[in-house]
């Protein structure tokens, strides 16, 4: 679908559990090693993208149906590829996304019960069979993660608002999916302070992707 | 995936063909029969989906690239029919939908060229087997429907101002279309003053319906 020249990681996990700080931590330990990098989220991280993720992040919990709410992530994601992701690794960056696909399959395909199925198959027929060189998913208790996000606030908590059974199903989902993929995904503890998490994550990433430690 | 009562028709063609135009006058004559109607859009025809009609349905051509455009189409679509077109259906209603399924299948598929099997896989991992009783497929001649459409203008025009070539394959599209699903599907030339498109109109929807002419 692109050729890609960079390098594409994606962090993933609940509510709180640290995705968007370490995302920041960790560009900057590779900045620091002379990679270019570029750093960006879903849903959104394009002008249209951003656009449909201000239709899914705040409003009622109930306010769109689980297969709408995987098609407009999907087409979010879509977007976000063709004018961000590939773009920049095609340039050769290396590309940190703050959420990616398994947040659509843990999400909607676990916590709001569409299955694996749909929702693979529906990243298939969007993304064809491109996908991340490195998965981190930060894995807390749904209670820690839940309180952690409560501090931090701004509107678009659509998903926190959802009840606490939703929020496990998220975390077993996200551990199942990388049990499923263990080469592409590992799992990082993320039940401690942020300079613990931070080293767990380089350990990872540095090993994973052949960095020097 | 769900229970119809009703009775769901779409009016289908490229721009101008007269398709809202028709819809209403069908509407009246099947309220003048004592059906229940309720007459939609697509995309649009409930609070969500319209909100994701105005990202289509304006702006620049190239807005969006093609699948991201098929996704938000099917995102709408899904919306519309939870919310608006199977309630409606599970009453009684029959439902009048200015177009539907059919219109991405054209757009998309043949004119920006996805082709059939993207579509057609979209639509099942969307809706399921869901599918009009019947579809009235407006033909008329590109210059045509495009000079009629220009009459009428409000900024939605987003469609409109693609090139020729691709108003030839959406017409192509649709006839193909028409071709492979005969049962569901019936063409109405289009080219005629309002009245004899309509009395064309009503000939095939009586017959296929099974109502007193
Ligand atoms: N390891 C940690 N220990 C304590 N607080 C943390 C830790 N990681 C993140 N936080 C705080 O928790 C809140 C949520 O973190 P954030 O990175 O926004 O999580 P996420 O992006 O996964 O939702 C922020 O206020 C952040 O400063
Ligand atoms: N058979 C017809 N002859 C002449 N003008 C028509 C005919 N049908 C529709 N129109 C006019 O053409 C314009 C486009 O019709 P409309 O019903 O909005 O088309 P569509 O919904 O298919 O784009 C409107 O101004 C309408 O009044
Ligand atoms: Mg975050
Ligand atoms: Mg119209």
């Amino acid at each position: 679908m692109t050729v890609t020249k960079g390098r594409f990681i994606t962090l993933e996990g609940g509510e709180g559990a640290g995705k968007s700080t370490q995302l920041r931590r960790l560009a900057e330990a590779l900045a620091a090693r002379g990679v270019e990098v570029v750093t960006t989220r879903e849903p959104g991280g394009s002008p249209g993208a951003e656009e449909i993720r201000a239709l899914l992040v705040s409003g009622e919990t109930g306010r769109w149906g689980a297969v709408t709410e995987a098609l407009l992530h999907t087409a979010a994601r879509r977007d976000h590829l063709e004018r961000t992701v590939w773009p920049a690794l095609e340039s050769g960056c290396w590309v940190l996304c703050d959420r990616f696909f398994d947040s659509t399959m843990a999400y909607q395909g676990y916590g709001l019960g569409l299955g694996r199925d749909l929702i693979a198959g529906l990243q298939t027929t969007a993304l064809g069979a491109f996908q991340p060189d490195l998965t981190l998913i930060l894995d807390i208790a749904v209670e820690t993660g839940l309180r952690r996000a409560a501090s931090r606030h701004g509107g678009e908590d659509r998903y926190e608002r959802m009840d606490v059974g939703f929020h496990q199903r998220l975390r077993d989902g996200f551990l199942d999916i990388a049990r499923r993929e263990p080469e592409r995904c590992a799992v990082i503890d993320a039940d401690a302070d942020l300079d613990t998490v931070q080293a767990r994550i380089w350990s990872e990433a540095s090993a994973r992707l052949g960095l020097a430690p």
